[in-house]
């Protein structure tokens, strides 16, 4: 039996405040527990219902502890308690493999930020770059939408996105914005060491940002304003790396 | 003032089964309200607070009905109401025009669905079919998603989608899906009568509808198991349009 104390205390994590002060977050469903399990996260703890404990393969010393529906529900994210959640701890050791990274300048939408990882992940880039005022990677909408990618690589959050990224400049990084104004994306260079840069959908990429590389655009000819972000960054991805 | 009975008789709107009884549906803020007056859709009402009505260019004979921010609360489907809303008919004679076609077999995510439009709609794409078992295309979410592209662009629902691309088909259309097993997206040809398949994240595009044509595959090298859909739409247009 949970005690009331205990789903109070896993609830906090619904919240961006208790997951910075606990340095932990929760992802629900069985295949992001199981995308966590397999990827080596760091577990803190596994909570099921009699009906799903069974369906998670776990291949170390991992204790999942039964819950009831009821339980489950009050702790959920979600409308309805997908049986499974796990208690993860955020790492705090991450670092940058050599690669491309893709960067994202203001993006408040937890589902966009979460389809982008997931999408990196797809083309096989690992390095995930922050900026300061983008929603929390591990924000509950996150770690859903990005489908268990969250695990499979390397998130920073920069508290200055224009100086982290001057300082790859002087790392013989390319920085490669998308904007509204720029080339077609179709003449887009594919190096190794390279930021790709996408904006929020309401204010773009940072000027200051802009000018520390080149800047391409997706072309278009109907009659829609703009691509969602997201959509944006498959394409970008695509174009360098889909071939 | 708004009555009490307006406002429940304005709230079923948000229900699928009362939009598809009035023939009608609900755009929400002002972007989705002045695209819905632009594109001349037929407007039953428009409803906005005293502080927004000045922002909404009226360019014919429309009456904006004052309302306060609490009746607005009462009707939103959002969490914070935008200020302005409109009633608008449902089209009863969308027909296609020549050349492509995007369509979504068996799409359930109201924001994917929103997002496609958005997309084909910025690479000229007007032509939208969709399967009997995907989300309402009027479906708030959808509509908010679309980002006023749902008035750009014709949207036909088909009861029987393998039966209407047969015929299609019989017309000398091609059609494409996009699948997990197919050739590389890169080899796509360009041609004016395709039909463009999209199939739900979960269960992909149906087996007789792969038979009725060519499948072709988003190649990807990293860890994630597929893409979102309308990440997997913008790449596909993308690589046919975007030249």
């Amino acid at each position: 039996m949970f005690s009331k104390a205990q789903i109070t205390e896993t609830k906090k994590l619904h919240q961006k405040k208790y997951r910075k002060e606990y340095g932990q977050f929760i992802v629900e469903g069985l295949k992001g527990v199981q995308e966590a399990i397999d990827a080596n996260a760091k577990i803190v703890s596994i909570f099921a219902t009699q009906a799903v404990r069974h369906e998670i393969k776990i291949s170390k010393d991992l204790v999942i502890e039964t819950i009831t529906e009821t339980e489950g529900q009050k702790m959920t994210n979600t409308e309805t308690f997908p049986g499974v959640m796990a208690i993860i701890s955020i790492p705090t050791d991450q670092k940058f493999s050599h690669g491309p990274i893709v960067c994202l300048d203001r993006v408040s939408d937890p589902g966009n930020m979460g389809t982008i990882i997931r999408t990196a992940d797809w083309f096989g880039i690992k390095n995930i770059l922050i900026s300061e005022d983008s929603v929390d990677p591990y924000n509950p909408k996150v770690v859903r939408s990005s489908m268990g990618s969250i695990f499979h690589t390397s998130i920073i959050e920069t508290e200055n996105l224009i100086e982290a990224l001057r300082e790859l400049k002087k790392n013989k990084y390319n920085i490669v914005s998308l904007a509204m104004e720029g080339k077609d994306i179709s003449k887009i260079k594919v190096e190794n060491n390279t930021v790709y840069v996408f904006g929020s959908e309401s204010h773009g990429v940072r000027e200051e940002i802009l000018e520390l590389g080149d800047s391409y655009s997706i072309l278009g000819h109907g009659d829609a304003e703009s691509l969602n972000v997201a959509v944006s960054v498959g394409i970008t991805l695509n174009q360098v790396f889909g071939k």
